[in-house]
């Protein structure tokens, strides 16, 4: 009954097989699989070939805007298999005055449940679907624990999430809402992950943490697929990514190559900054210091708490896609965080999560630093809605039972 | 520097005039209008054969999704006074589980601020651009207030915001981050509307109340349009609508009559369902008393603070629209609201505001009665983010330091 015929249309996927992203080693496709032997992220691998002749650029550009209209991209080989709460294509919207002439904000928090989380999860749901999951466990700073109870929920998958104590309530009370089991932990994201890593070896769940099953960096690399679609098939100049796990940044420079060698881009590539708060910059140290692994970091605090991840499976991929692209990682205060924030609402009327404003900040920071020029496209991921955040008070009162003071409205 | 063709081509409007919706009086475009003459709201007219002539439905739906799509069919004339924020179409996401095998819900949380506030706001502040308004007022139960600070700030009208004292924190914090001035008042909205009222009398600025300025409800409109396009031009048996002021509901039936007369739809009409809240149903009580204007309730009271409107000054268009319909005006109580909202996020992974939640009980009520039946195409609306709402606590706390009892996560 769903209108949508990216949702209903049989179209085949092109997967081959999965490799790791250390080693190089192959794994089969269609089995259920965590990191590899070697301990690292599996990266799933298309018939490329294959998909250039089944489906064109244009065939691509006039299906229904949205998450599944790239299916032959995606893992999910049956239609049965996949599951939807409306993954509109998000919008590129002007900053003009809190940013640049030419700087665009990709507002994830337009996605189901508030955030890109939905992305990666929704693609790792379906597959779970599609492999006889029946119960997942997650650790999540919050927006990842509520796409996959929206989800797991949806298709009748069980889950329990593990969240930092100090998450924002909203975050919580959605996991709850949307029908996980949710435990606060006294601990960072890490230390909820090794809860959900022991639980999974105990047999009791398969474990959801970023990068541990292969799947939702295919749904995070929609964000590349989209970008490129929207601009007209070709690449900004610069992206600003709020990096924690780094799925997303990795997802969009895996979907690039994939795009080039399909033929629907050229070689052109934006350099990727990865924003990283002051108070938890593994990445950034370790691309300082020159280095393929980021230690990890001690006492992680920040506002941001979507890149509040003090160690990341990930990191040499984070790295390697910063390197080639001739990015950079960058650390921002919180204090110019939350001035980025209040500067775009203000300004140009669009309300950041905090991570986005992060990247706003580091957009500035590069710019006063010369690394990115006025003239240049750039593009801002706001990774969530703001409105899941704290906001400042508005304490304005006024009583109407009084003679009103028309001067001070 | 936007990407989207409907932000940047000129395009005709085809506005002719405006009339009285109760005396059928006339009004140049073009000028700054507020109520009719007879103290009613004003009505858009167009030139339908002109539209007809310049654009075909096939065309329409080949342009980029989003609202500004329906350019002819919009009242802004020229492409500099157009002014976005990203307005997505919104999706209409099918809930098996909580509603039933043909039920939809469009999810308007997807648009900027969270809410489907953003359509009206998002035109009337482009014709207020255009008219070279530069002060505007308007009460609010919070999230109109909050699409026209974003608006507005954007364009650099000054807003000043008034809101009833138990409106939503959130809602008022995010109205002062767009940078408008915001007053929580000691009185309930049409309370709000009478300071708005008097300061617009004494010319210190422009009164945005809901139809009381003729712009929004064409925003609100494409809702209606947005809907016939996604079904493939065709209406569904029935739409609920959670009934404030009615603007949407009023511009939905207006645009159905619009596609009809350019011939893009036929004759046949959704049943509409207005949805009020038991502790405020001002229009189900004059429905059901056969009365065509609604008194003012009193002691108005509900969850759902975006339908707490005691009297709504196009009540007579909202009877006039459900009666035609052979609808109905059905009042629901908070606790079924809440389990509808509650049932929803759990089974089908949806998190609904408040009022869309009283839409799924006030369908489930219907279903009960046999005013609809199972195999009828439903449209519910969900007109607000389900994040800007109060959730139940989610209490459950974990001691990593300490063994874990495995069995009971
Ligand atoms: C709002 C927000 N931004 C950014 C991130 C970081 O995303 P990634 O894990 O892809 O680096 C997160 C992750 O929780 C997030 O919630
Ligand atoms: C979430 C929500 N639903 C419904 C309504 C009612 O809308 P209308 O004024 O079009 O009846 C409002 C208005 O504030 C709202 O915020």
């Amino acid at each position: 009954m769903s209108i949508d015929i990216n949702l209903t249309d049989e179209r085949p996927s092109f997967v081959t097989h999965l490799d790791c992203s250390i080693s190089g080693e192959t794994y089969p496709a269609d089995q259920v699989h965590g990191l590899s032997g070697a301990g690292r992220p599996l990266l799933v691998r298309y018939d490329l070939d294959g998909i250039r002749a089944a489906v064109s650029r244009e065939e691509m550009t006039a299906r229904p805007a949205g998450l599944w209209r790239w299916r032959e991209l995606l893992p999910v080989r049956h239609v049965a298999d996949v599951v939807s709460l409306g993954e509109v294509e998000t919008p590129l919207v002007p900053i003009p005055v809190s940013g640049g002439p030419h700087v665009l904000v990709k507002d994830e928090g337009r996605l189901p449940t508030g955030s890109f989380k939905a992305r990666g999860l929704v693609m790792a749901v379906a597959m779970a679907k599609a492999l006889g999951i029946k119960r997942i466990a997650m650790p999540t700073n919050g927006n990842a624990g509520a796409a996959l109870a929206a989800y797991a929920s949806r298709v009748g998958i069980e889950t329990i999430v593990f969240c930092p104590e100090d998450t924002p309530e909203v975050n919580v009370r959605e996991i709850a809402m949307q029908g996980a089991r949710v435990w606060r932990v006294n601990g960072l994201i890490d230390e909820c992950g090794a809860i959900v890593a022991e639980g999974a070896k105990q047999g009791r769940w398969f474990d959801f943490s970023t990068l541990k099953e292969p799947y939702r960096i295919e749904g995070k690399k929609t964000m590349g697929l989209e970008l490129a679609l929207q601009l007209g098939w070709r690449m900004p100049d610069a992206i600003f990514y709020p990096t924690g796990g780094g799925t997303g940044l990795i997802g969009m420079w895996k979907s690039f190559d994939e795009l080039e060698k399909l033929g629907w881009i050229g070689s052109k590539r934006p350099r990727m900054y990865a924003v990283q708060a002051a108070g938890c910059a593994p990445i950034v140290k370790a691309f300082e210091d020159g280095v393929e692994h980021a230690e990890r970091w001690e006492g992680a605090h920040t506002v941001a708490a979507g890149i509040r991840v003090p160690k990341a499976v990930g990191d040499f991929l984070i790295l390697r896609a910063v390197r080639e692209s001739g990015g950079r990682a960058l650390a921002v205060e919180d204090a110019d965080t939350l001035a980025a924030v209040a500067d775009c609402a203000r300004q140009d009327g669009l309300l950041l999560c905090p991570e986005g404003g992060a990247t706003l900040a580091a957009y500035r920071r590069a710019r006063a630093e010369g690394l990115v020029s006025a003239d240049e496209e750039v593009v801002l991921f706001n990774c969530a809605t703001g409105l899941k955040y704290p906001m400042p008070e508005a304490p304005n009162w006024l009583d109407r039972t009084q003679p009103i003071e028309w001067d001070r409205l």
